[in-house]
C-alpha cells in the first residue's frame, strides 16, 4: 500500500449507526495517513432502504460474493453478528487482507483462530471498536500499559444498559429509555444481548485476551443480567446516594482468570455511578493504591466510527 | 540490540523516589524484551548517602563525565532540573544512543530540538513518564488517540498539589499535607514549582506537543498558582458541594493554542472533584458529547517508574 497517490479502497460490511457514521468520514475528503479514501463497496441487507447517511451510487450491495470479490485496501466489517461476519473476515485474513473489525462476537468466538490467520497469511486484523466505543481500551492494554503487571479490571463495558440503568434512575420508564437508546444509535436492533450480559461477557472475553493471552471462547464468565427487578431497583435508589450498573470484570487468580458480570450497587458520586448514558469506563488494577481509569462514549456512532478511523490509519501503516 | 543474551545495559541518572523505585525493579531479575537487565552505573550528588533503595556496590558516581563514558543501552534520566539533564541528553541523543526521561521541564525547554537530534542521529527519546506518572496520557495523544481530532484537553496533573488541596479538606494543615505529600515521595525536593503551577505549565507544554505539534517552548501559559488564600478556600469549601483543584487546560482556538492553569471550582461528586491524593486526571474533547477521561496514580516511585519501564520495553524493541 505504498504508492502515495494511489486511494486506499475501502470496502465496508454494514451501514447501521456505525457504518453510516464511518461512512459519511470516509466520503467527506479526509485522508489516510497522506492518501485519499475511496469506497469501493458497501454491504447492506437492503440496498435500497433509506438511511440517516447515503450511500454513493452503485456502491451498495446485498450479495456477499460480489462484496468479497471487489479489490480493496481495508475491509471494515461492522454488520455485527458472528455467522457472516466470520466467513468475510476469513476471506480477507486468509487472503493475506487487512480486516477491521468492531464484533466483539466475532472475536470472543473466533479471535485466536483469526489472530492466527492473519499471521500466517501476512493479514491485518484491528478491533479497537469492538469494546468501549471510542475509548481506547484495547490500545490501553495491549501498547500503552505494556510490561505491566495486570492483575484484573472491572468496567462498565455496555452502553444500551448503562443508558437505561442511569434514565430510570430520572423516572423515565424502561421501555421509554431503551426507544431513546435505539433512537440515539445505542441499541442493538435486539438488545437482549446488551441487557442479560452477554455482550460484556463477550467484550470481557476479548479484553482477557489482549490482557493475558486467555483463549476468549474458552473463558467462563459468571453472567448475570439485568432483570425487571434490577431495574425497579435502580428506579428506587435513586436520590439514595447508591446506584444500580451493569459491572464486569476479570482477575486474575493464580494462573486462572475469574470472570463476571452482573449488576452492582455503587455509590452515587462514585466513578462507576457518576457514569451516565452510554459512558464506558473500565479501571485497570496494576497493584497500585488506585486503578488507571479510562473513561468516555462507549457506543454510538461517532466514537465508535472513531475507534476505526484509528484502526485505518494503522492498517495503512502496517 | 539484538543479540538476545547479552544484557540491556542501563546506566540510571538520579536515585530519588523514581530512581530508587525504578533501580529496585532493575535489580529484581524481570527481563525487558526478554533479555537479562543490568544497571551499570548510577549517577547520584551523594554516592555514599543512605537510600531506601540501595545502589549495588561499585556503580554510584556523581562524576557526570564518567557516568557519561559508560557504555550503555539506555540511558534513564530522572534527576529532574534542567542543566545536567540537557547536557545528559545531548550527550545521548547526540551519539545515537536511547534516552529516557520523566522531565517535563527538559521537554518544555528543548524537546523539539532533542527530539530533532534522535532524529538525525538515529537515537531514541522516549518520555511517558514526563507528565501524569503511571497515567499513560503521552502514548493516548501520540498513538491511541492518533488521527482524532483533538480539540483541547483539561486536566490535574500535579500530584503534590493535588494532595494538599484534597488534605487539607479534611482539615490537615497546609503544612501537615505537604509533609505527607514529601514523605510519600510525592513532592519534588523544592515544591514551589508544583504549588504556583509552573510544573503544570511544562506538563501542558508537552501535551501540546505531541498533540499538535505546537513548539513547547514557545507556548504562552496563563498562569496562577495555589495561594494562601486559595488553599483556605478549598479547606472553607469542604462539605459545601465544591473543592478547589488546580486544572490546566489547552483549547485549540482558530490556529492557536490556548493555554491556562489555576485553581478552579469543581463539584466534588465531579470527575474533577472525586480525584484525591495524588490522582491525576486528564479530559480529552474530541467534540463528542463527553471527553475522553484517563485518571490513576499521577506521581509516586512505583507508578512513575512503571511508565519508565514501559518507555524502556520501546527503547529495546526499537
Amino acid at each position: 500500500m505504498n504508492r502515495p497517490d494511489r486511494p486506499i479502497r475501502v470496502a465496508l460490511a454494514g451501514c447501521g449507526a456505525v457504518g453510516g457514521a464511518l461512512l459519511s468520514r470516509l466520503t467527506a475528503g479526509d485522508r489516510l495517513g497522506g492518501r485519499p479514501v475511496e469506497v469501493v463497496r458497501v454491504l447492506v441487507r437492503r440496498p435500497t432502504a433509506a438511511r440517516a447517511t447515503t450511500i454513493p451510487e452503485g456502491l451498495a450491495t446485498a450479495d456477499l460474493q460480489s462484496f468479497l470479490a471487489t479489490p480493496a485496501d481495508v475491509v471494515v466489517e461492522v454488520i455485527g453478528g458472528v455467522t457472516t461476519a466470520h466467513e468475510i473476515a476469513r476471506h480477507v485474513l486468509g487472503r493475506g487482507g487487512r480486516l477491521v473489525t468492531a464484533n466483539k462476537s466475532l472475536l470472543a468466538a473466533h479471535g485466536p483462530a483469526l489472530s492466527d490467520l492473519a499471521a500466517a497469511s501476512g493479514g491485518w486484523l484491528g478491533f479497537e471498536a469492538a469494546v468501549a466505543g471510542g475509548v481506547p481500551v484495547i490500545r490501553t492494554l495491549r501498547h500503552a500499559l505494556a510490561g505491566q503487571p495486570i492483575l484484573g479490571f472491572r468496567g462498565i463495558l455496555n452502553g444500551t444498559a448503562n443508558y437505561i440503568l442511569s434514565r430510570v434512575e430520572t423516572n423515565t420508564s424502561y421501555a421509554g429509555a431503551l426507544a431513546e437508546a435505539r433512537q440515539n444509535g445505542l441499541a442493538e436492533a435486539d438488545p437482549r444481548r446488551d441487557l442479560d450480559g452477554r455482550d460484556v461477557a463477550d467484550k470481557l472475553a476479548v479484553l482477557a485476551w489482549v490482557t493475558w493471552g486467555t483463549r476468549p471462547e474458552a473463558l467462563e464468565v459468571q453472567r448475570r443480567g439485568l432483570t425487571r427487578s434490577t431495574i425497579g431497583q435502580a428506579r428506587r435508589l435513586a436520590g439514595s446516594g447508591q446506584r444500580v450498573r451493569l459491572i464486569g470484570e476479570c482477575h486474575r487468580v493464580a494462573d486462572r482468570v475469574v470472570a463476571t458480570v452482573g449488576p452492582q450497587h455503587v455509590a452515587a458520586d462514585s466513578p462507576f455511578g457518576q457514569t451516565v448514558a452510554e459512558g464506558n469506563r473500565l479501571e485497570i488494577d496494576l497493584g497500585w493504591g488506585a486503578p488507571i481509569g479510562l473513561s468516555g462514549p462507549g457506543a454510538g456512532g461517532g466514537p465508535t466510527a472513531a475507534a476505526i478511523w484509528g484502526d485505518l490509519l494503522d492498517a495503512v501503516a502496517a
